[in-house]
């Protein structure tokens, strides 16, 4: 049966979310935008089929709906749909930050309609549905966030759904995931804005003309839609802080050595740094799929799905696919990872944890 | 008559200005290395068309001396040279950091050999020779740091030298260059490697997974050359010490913003980055040629090409070309800056140092 997907904000992620979906056929999407002209040029562009005259009246025949609207209409989006879906619409939304969102969502919903809050981690420089693109999640990180009242076929869809786009997935706690992007991206963005700033502070013409490459590098976030990181800031404003900290006394560090001229700890922070960042995967760069089952047995209770997913996500174990099977004596949860490092590696986080978990061998 | 340039130090800088020379023609490139196979694959690859045994050696038949060894070992070379070169012998170099350099070059070499110093703002994440590039300094800022003692025709052989290479020249005191670079440059190291280590410290997995664009730009630098970086650092901690003190500054500010909920403060952090980042050129960008040359009155007197030339410099404005006239009542300094706007900007600014400028009309 074809799908219905109703998007909510038709902008870049939005428009690129209808992309990949009508790339990958057999579903029929619904766009809404605040701006009418936005969920025009998404139809334009072919990023949707159709375009809903309100986020209400669009969830009544979607069987997911995915908010894509900027951080801070997440909330009023959510509470357009809980007011108008039918039981059993699965919600989803791609807000930066999860804890406000994902707590205040489930509760916007209630127990009928299953939230599963994502963020995927792809982007351009471009901004709105002209600069959509069908393959933006290809290889990306997208985050899932559940949490003790997600359940697993909530869960599966939206993994699924998402792995269909192109993106592999992570499961992580709201919280844990606010302080992950914290500092993998608002603290990159902080950095952007305070160097540029100090900069226009003194409006000096040699430097403009003189940034080379690590200056354009490391401001390029800076030039970016200013909005969408006023919100992000705002809504992550404690985990941004504690990396702001952080930062501040490894800079410290550094300066006091400089000016001791203690060139030994000046190479140390080198070396750390520099061995990191050969560390880094790089851009695009993925391990060859090799699913691998691994099988759990769980007791049958609420909450254990985000505790076994988010044991993996901590150990930055992406999930394939997962799955439950629910028998007298409890369940059985089956989760699909790439290559058995990893299922390995899952089964001593989940053991950790007291859970028993086995590699599913092929028959 | 062909021009005899000996390059010391033939890795990826030296490597390239090899490869420009011999592209723009008429010259005889003689090329030293410290280690040999480093000397051997510059011949290999067309950037020299003969090795000498020793800098030293090598000066004595040499019109022009680049020294474009790593910041470490630049007064070493420069003091064989000084040993061995004949009077007349130019000597320039490529050092990333220009007051330690210059101040020393200078008193190694003595009046007779005239000494330029000079910073090309151009590399790769490639390093030594293999990476070396014939266009690498195509539309390149090159910093040229002329001091009391650097006189009109030796200046104008290196900066016709490094405009033959692609480059476009500003002159800066030694001082004011190390400050800007601090900034531009060494700062935007520094960010690299403090977030670089910072991860470093944790060593979380899920951070190296979700690593995503911005972090990736903003830690770029963390992974290149660190005996470079060290001598950089080392030879600039004052500079780089207090651009540290300035960014913790306005990280502090944004931090203290977060704490008490004040988004007015954040806000406008956020739009005076953006529009400062609007307004950096774009890489390679280069108005189109308009050569209007200035002429300028001078006392005949040493220390004034230096005067004029980073007056100009402190306004950002480069030097086409640069010629003295003498006659008997003092001289006449003309210079070609690009375009009329940064000739009437040339005039303001040594007006403000009270010499009489004026543009030169075509006949």
């Amino acid at each position: 049966m074809t799908e219905r997907v109703l998007i909510v904000g038709t902008g870049l992620i939005g428009g690129s979310v209808g992309l990949a979906l009508r790339r990958r056929g057999d579903v029929h999407v619904v766009g809404f935008d605040t701006d009418a002209a936005n969920a025009d040029r998404a139809r334009d562009v072919g990023a949707v089929d159709e375009i809903a005259a309100d986020p209400g009246l669009g969830s009544q025949h979607a069987d997911v709906v995915v908010v894509a609207t900027p951080v801070g209409e997440v909330l009023g989006a959510v509470d357009a749909i809980a007011r108008a879906a039918p039981a059993g619409t699965l919600v989803t939304d791609v807000g930066s930050t999860k804890g406000t969102i994902v707590a205040q969502a489930e509760t916007l919903l209630g127990p009928e309609r299953p939230f599963v809050g994502g963020h995927p981690m792809a982007g351009t420089d471009g901004e709105g549905v002209v600069a959509a693109r069908a393959d933006l999640f290809d290889g990306a990180l997208w985050i899932l966030t559940p949490t003790e009242s997600t359940d697993s076929s909530a869960f599966r869809r939206v993994n699924t759904l998402v792995t269909g786009l192109g993106a592999r997935t992570l499961a992580l706690d709201p919280d844990a995931h606010d302080r992950l992007v914290a500092r993998v991206s608002h603290l990159p963005y902080a950095l952007a804005t305070a160097l540029m700033s100090l900069v226009a502070d003194d409006d000096d013409a040699r430097v403009f003309g003189a940034a080379a490459g690590s200056f354009r590098d490391v401001t390029r976030t800076a030039g970016t839609n200013p909005r969408i990181w006023h919100d992000i800031l705002s809504t992550n404003a404690d985990a941004v802080g504690r990396e702001i900290k952080g930062m501040v006394a490894k800079l410290e560090t550094m300066r006091e050595a400089l000016e001791r001229g203690d060139l030994d700890t000046v190479d140390a922070l080198i070396d750390s740094a520099r061995s990191a960042r050969r560390r880094l995967p790089l851009k695009g760069e993925r391990t060859p799929a090799d699913p691998i089952t691994v099988e759990i047995h769980i007791p049958d209770r609420t909450g254990v799905l985000a505790e076994v997913t988010t044991a993996l996500g901590e150990g930055g174990i992406n999930i394939e696919d997962v799955w439950m099977d629910h028998t007298a004596a409890g369940g059985t949860l089956r989760i699909t990872v790439d290559g058995r490092a990893n299922a390995e590696a899952a089964i001593g986080l989940l053991s950790l944890r007291r859970f028993r978990a086995t590699v599913l061998e092929e028959e």
